[in-house]
């Protein structure tokens, strides 16, 4: 499987260009740490990247019938919200445990959304893909989506202007889309950087491959169980794995408790909103440096879709 | 008493680049509403602007002794942000009913800082000034100040992108070093927008002093009254006053639940924390939309420094 270049990845940026938002590189309050702070973003997640440049590459015709999509999540919302640039409907298949939030964002962008039991997360978006011929917008396993991510690597490169160079770049980690690009952009423009996946402690099945040197998939029950909604894939993708193996220099693993006092840092010292999946990179530095390579880091600050109580109940922790 | 002009504007972005953030423009969630995020500066406020600016511009020779600020809040930690950038110390008169929080953040930053009894807050820098014969840096009241906080109305005409004209910019008053800043930068690049001050009810001096036609001060228990601490100032400055005069288009108030409400919304739906003074330009929008000429308006997010207690608040309101 050939994994994603550097010219793929220029390519997505003159394409996102305009519609996403070129995020600065945030000093943190934390020396030697800075934020890339995707919940700036129109839809408050990086996702929006990998969307727009996977519509925007399209055949015009086929992407005038509507695009599927299937997500829990913000990958719902980045595609609700590249349909509507490009003028094209959005049938958007949510599992009814997804967040209320999400589900109400997604339709507010005006996708039409429908709620299916979690078992036909899968099959039924295969089904409407079957019946109608519209094309399906993947969330991570997809090199154009890849790509569309991988323009954050592309913009920590150009942008980096640290005292002394960049070491480390921690990355949330679930389908592995995110880490993927952006691990294919710094191979190629930062070779010296280490680009490192993070994930919880209870939805670690990307370590746990990573660990293994084999593709593993955890059960959907176990990864169900943290706070970081947007991290519960049970496994990262094809093409995600090829570029974990071949160029992420290694997973790690951080605690709910450890997620819930970095999402509150981040708050109330960083000034960002972050949701708790957001909020795990910044953990891996807080919480475990004695992992990481002595000098400068970034996190990627992935999204702030938080709902409601779950801020309030972090400010209180 | 002359106005400050664009080449000083342009003379203090090269100035501030490096140290201050180039803080995107953001199209809000509320359309037709685009956010300057200043809280995403390193001190969590845009008055670092104007004091790496003033810094900068003082002899060597003078800056080498130290610098004195007087501030029970942002302008305090921009200095002592400004002075470490130097490399020279900062010590700063901070009134002993200030947040604890901006207290702890200034001596964070390795200044000195002295609390007085409120009563003393003018006095005791002058003292200090006759005394050591240290350079105070003014919190607005100063050309190079407010040529620093006018970098912002550069970058929003640089980065105005949106799909029609641009017609207001809202901007929070204390003593008007902000508003005279990007008004001035406004006046020579974009002409026809118009750049209108916000203020608390409650500590409505400016707008008071705008009706009147003269500058008026207010006694500074009525302007303490307000949750949005940055904005209690009694009064604008002299050099603020004349560009108000000139190039403000006007001032107008909103009331203390309007501030709590869009402190909320900005965590909630455009995930930024920014702190009641950062919220007043966003409440102005969303809550007096029939005040503002028809069309695209961006709103200065001043500053994010809150008391967690305070966010709490918020976010339960």
């Amino acid at each position: 499987m050939q994994l994603v270049t550097l010219d793929e990845i220029y390519d997505a940026a003159t394409r996102i260009a305009g519609v996403a938002v070129r995020t600065p590189l945030l000093a943190s309050p934390w020396p030697g740490l800075w934020l890339k702070p995707e919940g700036l973003q129109p839809i408050g997640a990086f996702k929006i990247r990998g969307a727009m440049t996977a519509m925007s590459r399209l055949d015009p015709e086929l992407r005038a019938r509507g695009v599927l999509a299937h997500s829990s999540g913000n990958h719902a919302q980045a595609v609700a919200y590249a349909a509507r640039e490009f003028g094209v409907d959005a049938h958007i298949v949510i599992p009814d445990n997804a967040p209320d939030l999400k589900v109400a964002a997604t339709r507010a962008l005006g996708a039409t959304v429908e709620l299916v039991p979690v078992e036909q997360r899968f099959s039924r978006p295969a089904e409407l893909a079957a019946e109608t011929g519209k094309a399906m917008i993947a969330p991570f396993d997809d090199r154009n989506v890849i790509a569309g991510q991988g323009t954050i690597g592309l913009e920590i490169a150009q942008d980096w202007t640290g005292p002394s160079p960049l070491r480390t770049v921690l990355v949330p980690v679930s389908g592995g889309g995110l880490v993927s690009g952006i691990a294919a952009a710094l191979a190629a423009l930062m070779p010296d950087v280490a680009v490192i996946g993070v994930e919880p402690e209870l939805a670690g099945d990307a370590a746990d491959s990573f660990r293994s040197g084999e593709r593993k998939a955890w059960k959907p029950a176990d990864t169900a169980r943290t706070i970081a909604d947007g991290l519960r894939t049970f496994t990262v993708g094809e093409l995600p794995w090829e570029h974990i193996r071949a160029q992420v220099a290694d997973i790690i693993t951080v605690t709910e408790d450890e997620i819930i006092d970095s999402t509150r840092r981040l708050a109330l010292q960083a000034r960002l909103v972050a949701e708790p999946s957001g909020a795990v990179a910044t953990a891996a530095w807080l919480h475990h440096r004695a992992q990481l390579a002595d000098g400068n880091a970034v996190a990627i600050v992935s999204g702030g879709n938080i709902d409601p109580a779950v801020l309030r109940r972090v400010l209180d922790a």
